[in-house]
Order: structure tokens, then C-alpha cells, then sequence
């Protein structure tokens, strides 16, 4: 893949995305979040990756939105700011996606609906959308040099990319209403204590340690994994755990007859599976399920 | 009681209910799971059972889905498979009770519904459903021996027993998603670790820890604890605390005419309350509420 | 504010407010309640007012429900006992109020709507509903004297105040659970291992601490600030995070040319941001959004 500012490399069944312009510290543009789109979609129906780590080329991880950048975020005029109405119904029109809907969301949306785990490698500072797109990855790592700020409301905006409905998943609801109101800068060792991020990792260590992961992952069935990320996002939002029985019985049943028959198999006898289902044509009928 | 799978014990306002196929590792079978059912749904009504202790006879908790045993947990044909649809409108038909619905989300839905406090004490390996039927169960006590395992993705199939929905609630997202990703073993300080156990004990003091914790319950109004154990899961589960607003303020009406009378003239009188209400008849007319 | 049973001291851009019937050990009356809820709704308007601290004069925090004070909580005759339906539509009949809504509840509901973060400061006892109403506060400090008990099941009656909400989002499913069954006292370091507290503090280093943190978030946007808090507690409670994209993509364009303008010039001109948004007057169109 090409793309202007980002890297996307794949081998070992992992693809690295790296946030790649080092000069602006990575500074997130609309670019970066068309391309960051892009790649979650491509990666969601790439049967040759299993697994995706974020990182950051050079030292930070994302400085958050560019300041400096042409192209204007929030381009619509002001006496054409939708109502919550309009919101709902013209989500997709591109007069909003361009000139309103959040940037960060759609990335986080993105990342949401992909089919493939992501493990996050903050490398260095990851701040406002660099603090934020992280939320929505599954498994966070920090390397030593890590800062990670929601540093929103310090300059005078609102946290964004779904923030608010991410992090309270993650560290509960006071550390996320705290995080947020202070804009406080943590550095890694205190969103390890805040239990934002798995471990604190000697800077470089911090790949490996995300591939040691990724690769723990990368032999499972991809529609089973890609059916548990799913479920787990959506059917805990349910009110009621019959939502997830639901799901649950069409997704055991549909594996019970494809790559479970391969998992128990080999479990019998006693030997490494060897699952050949894709995301890109296996899943069942039933999904999306939403 | 006289369950082929199961003991079923009461002693001073306890049940302990104690897996017991220990030449198989106590592994889970249909019998087992609508022994359980029966169980969970008997003690719900039981007014000589204050609380419940889960446990498994000999080394194991429960190893997970007998994978030897007669009788297709999956035997619908193929052909017959459900869409969503279907599952919504015929959940209860039982052709797909025992053709698709998951049967250990029978047993979690079952242990969802009980109106008394469930511990679960778990003595050794608990594996695929040995590990999942333990997330519906208020709090978890590991022995040292214990071992944890999510390890569905790894034999090619998706966590149940309505697990997507019970564990990120205990765990939170991130680690709910790792473990049932890698479908890594967990060992019992792990699991401490993960915030999924309350305690890791020796082996010999497991049962007595659960006892004691189930003594310190079984004295209360047990209406109360029933409302309560419905209250916490379900309002939490909702969109708005006007939701719990309404269900707390009948509820506290209720009991404040009921077993609350006994219980503030025990606390003014400065001696132990003597609860004779009962959730086999005393249950208020607004239950269930939902 | 001339309250009897509480003191309303702004200083600082901070209110602190302090439950003030100390040779009652701040017991809860009725009194309390409504003018808890004034000051609640009164601070949330008040543009002098960035931030708020809770607190208990004298020994004790809030001793719970003042069970020997004038004025029935449950005055209602039991015949007239509402049913489920009745609540949803009565919900604001003064005869509901007076008789069956939760009073606890009423004054948590008021916590939640209000545009201002609320700090506990939890000075000693807080006990029954002196422990619930903290639930709604954001971020919570003890005291090394602070004892905390949710206490209900153990007197006979359900835990309130919308607590069945609020605990479990703070401290997860399984802890929630344990504390309201047992009725438990806590200590300051149970109430800080089980993440219900950030810190314990010395006795006279506990306000100072709460100031502390309210002084990081007085000088940020006071709209932002309103618009998070509101963000956090409803966007995290949908079934999806595109709810939370569309209230995002609204209040990030609204504050990006309201306040976001002079944070990004200060934060370019590297000085400190002088905010003059005011929540009784530019709290956006769009809000409240539910």
C-alpha cells in the first residue's frame, strides 16, 4: 500500500501500521485519518493478516490534531451547524461527514468495526486524537518514553473519537472523568496504575513485545477471533446477557461446524491446528448481526 | 436432591453444589448443564438456602465441554440453521433449544435469573464452559491449583455462556479481549492480577473462604438480597439511572414496610436482626419488574 | 445560600459543600435532601462556580438516613403502593415525590445532571446513603478516618440512590455486588484496594487534596467541561459508540469556534488560556441532546 502518511507493512501475518510523519510528530491531519480508514478496512478482508499493531515512526506516537495543517476540520459554516436531528439522519451526507462529523470518529468507527485485533505501541507522546484512536484498540503497551494526554477540555474542546464511550470501558468512569477534566499529561508508569495500558516496556523492547502478542493471536481461527471481537464490543452494550445468547448460539454452532471441527481435532491429537477459514469470504451468514 | 452429575448439599442455609464427574474432570455435559439448571432454578425458590458455593469434586473445577460424551450438543442439521431472525422469534422452540441455543448460556441465563448470591469456588482447571459458567457468578474465589482458560478462539470456536457480556463487566474490555484472543491458561495469581478472582488460597482453605463469605450474607433479609442481585445487574444496564430511580424506589418502599422494619429496630435496639421473610412468597408485586 | 442543614461557600471558583448537622453525624433527613438538590441545580448555573467538593463537618461524612428525624421518608399508604407502570408515568406527580421516590435518588439524579465536576471529599462515616450519594460524584478521596458502608441488605432494605448504577461503573460487577450483599464496613485502604477512592489522605490534608484537583480543572472551558461530564455518563451507557460520533462531532465544532479558539491561540502562544464561555448562558443549541 501507498499511502502518504502512513506505513503499512505486513509479514509474519501481522500488518504494522505506522503513523508516519515524524517531522510533525505525527500530528494527525485529514489525510492521516482518510488513509488510517483506508487501511482498517483493507486489513478487515486481508486474509494475510491476523493481527495489527499501531505504532509511531521517530519518537512521538501522534501529537494529536495538526494545528499547522491546510485543510480546515470543521470547514462548514457556523449557521449550518446541524441539529441532533440532522446528525441522525444525515450521518453520511457528505456536507457533514465533511464539514462536521469528527475526524477521530470516524477513524475510531473504523477501527471498531474491523475485523482483526489491534494492539496499540505507544512509543512516545500520544496526545488528544493520539491519546484518543488508541481507546478503541484492544490491547495497549507503552514504551517508557509514553506521555498520553486527553488534553481537551485544558484548550478549550471536548474529547472526541468516542472517547467517552471507550474509556470508561477501560479504566472505569472516575479515571476517565478525571483523565479528561484535567487534561493531565501521564506519563507511562501512571497509565499502567490507571490501567489504560497492559505494561511499561524499555523503549526497545516495545515492538517485540506487541509482536509476542500479536503472534499469540495470529494462529487462531480469523473468523472466530473476528466473531469474538465483535460480540465482546457489542453484545457487553446489551441491557440484557439473552442479547449475547443469541449470538452466541449462531456463532458456536457456525464454528462448531468449520474451524472447531480443526481446533478439536487437533486438541485430540495433540497437535498444532492448522485453520484455513477467511474473513474475507467464511463468515457466517448471520453476520453483521446488528 | 439426586442429580447424576451434581451434588447438591444445604447445611446451615448454604447450598454447595459441587460438579462431580471427577474421573472427567467434572467436563460438561447437556446432562450436566440441565442438572444445573434445575439446580439454580430449585435454589432460587429454596427459603433454607441463604447463598450458593460452586465447586468441583477432585482435582478440577470443570475442564470444559465433554468432548467424548454422547449426545450432539449440536444437532440441528446444517441445512436448518437459523438466521437471527429466527433466533429472536423461536428461542424457546425446542428444536432450537436442542438443536442451536448454547446450552452453557442455558446455564448462565439460568444462574442470571437466581435470587440468591452465587460464589464460586474454583478448585482447579476451569476450562472453555468451566471458565465461562464461572462469570455469571457474583464472586470468584481461586485455589492455588487453580487454572483459568477463555481458550476458545484456540480451538477454532467463540467464547459463550453469554461470556461477551459478563466479563468485561468484571475485567474490564482490554482484558476481557486478551484473554479470550490468545486463549492463554491463566494461573490463579494471574487471574487475581486480571481482577477476575477475588482471592487465591491454598487449596485447604478454599471451601472455608467461600463459607465465610457466604455467612456473612445468609443472615440478611434474603428479599432483599434477592432484589438487590437483580437490581445491580439489570439497572446497571441500562441507559439511565432514572432507570435504576424508579425500580430503587419501590424496592426501598417495599422492604422499608417489610424486613426493613426488623432490620432498623435491630439496629436501634442494638442486637442481631431475625429476618423471617422468604423469596419463595414475599417477593413484592412489582417483581419482575422487567 | 441560607441552608439549614448544609454550608454553600464559594471561594476560589470552588464550592465547597459541606453537610452540616455534626451532632447528628450529618444524618440524612428529607431536608437535606431538597436542599441538596438545590444547590446541585443552583451551582450548576452559577458561573462563579468551576468546580465542587462534597464534604461532612465534624467527625463524621453522612451517617445515613436520620432514622429517628420528623417527616415520614415513606408516607405513603401501602395500599397506594404504585405499580412499575405508575412510576414510569407518575414519576413526577407530587404524590409520588412526596411518597415513594427515593429520596437518596432524587438528590444522585441531581448530581448526575449537573454541569459542574463534584469531588467527595469523605471525611469519616459515610454510611447507607451517606455512601451512595458519593457514587454520583466523579472522583472520590478518603480520609485515613473515612468509613464506608453500604450497609442496606444487612437492615433489610436495597441499596438506593441509584447506587445499582453508579457502583458497578466504579468499581465493577463483582465488588459492587460483595459490598451491597455484606453490608460491610470499609476502611479507607479496602475503600482505595477496590478503586472505589483515588487516594487516602491524612485527616487534615483531605480538603486541601480535593482543592488540588478541583484547582487543575477550575481554569479549563467551563462549557467543555459541562459538555464531558454530560458526554461521559451518557454516551458510555449506548448500545454503540456512533452515539457518541454524533454528540462528538456537535460539541467539538461547537466549542472549536467558541472556546477551542482562544485554547488553540494560548496554547500556540504558549500561555495560560483565559476562558470566558459561562454555562448559564452558552451551553450549545444542541443541549441537552437527550
Amino acid at each position: 500500500m501507498n499511502y502518504n502518511t502512513l506505513r503499512y507493512e505486513v509479514a509474519d501475518d501481522i500488518l504494522t501500521l505506522t503513523l508516519d510523519r515524524p517531522e510533525h510528530l505525527n500530528a494527525f491531519t485529514v489525510e492521516m485519518a482518510n488513509e488510517l480508514i483506508d487501511a482498517f478496512n483493507r486489513a478487515s478482508d486481508d486474509d494475510d493478516i491476523r493481527a495489527i499493531v499501531v505504532t509511531g515512526a521517530g519518537r512521538a506516537f501522534c501529537a494529536g490534531m495538526d494545528l499547522t495543517a491546510k485543510g480546515n476540520v470543521f470547514g462548514l459554516d457556523e449557521a449550518l451547524q446541524p441539529t441532533m436531528e440532522d446528525m441522525q439522519q444525515r450521518l453520511d451526507d457528505p456536507d457533514i461527514i465533511a464539514g462536521v462529523r469528527d475526524t477521530g470518529g470516524r477513524v475510531t468507527l473504523a477501527i471498531y468495526d474491523c475485523r482483526k485485533p489491534v494492539i496499540a505501541a505507544i512509543n512516545g507522546a500520544a496526545v488528544g486524537i493520539g491519546a484518543t484512536m488508541t481507546c478503541a484498540m484492544d490491547i495497549r503497551l507503552a514504551s517508557e518514553h509514553a506521555r498520553i494526554g486527553f488534553v481537551f477540555n485544558k484548550i478549550g474542546i471536548t474529547p472526541e473519537a468516542c472517547s467517552t464511550w471507550f474509556l470508561p470501558r477501560i479504566v472505569g468512569m472516575s479515571q476517565a472523568l478525571e483523565w479528561c477534566y484535567t487534561g493531565d499529561i501521564l506519563d507511562a508508569e501512571e497509565a499502567l496504575a490507571g490501567g489504560y495500558v497492559k505494561a511499561v516496556l524499555p523503549a526497545d523492547q516495545l515492538l517485540e513485545e506487541a509482536y509476542r502478542i500479536a503472534r499469540r493471536i495470529a494462529g487462531h481461527s480469523p473468523v472466530a477471533i473476528a466473531l469474538t471481537r465483535q460480540m465482546m464490543y457489542r453484545n457487553a452494550a446489551q441491557p440484557h446477557p439473552v442479547e449475547a445468547h443469541k449470538v452466541d448460539s449462531l456463532a458456536i454452532y457456525y464454528c462448531s461446524q468449520k474451524s472447531g471441527k480443526e481446533g478439536v481435532a487437533a486438541f485430540l491429537e495433540k497437535r498444532a491446528p492448522q485453520f484455513t477459514d477467511k474473513t474475507s469470504c467464511d463468515m457466517p451468514a448471520f453476520y453483521p448481526w446488528w
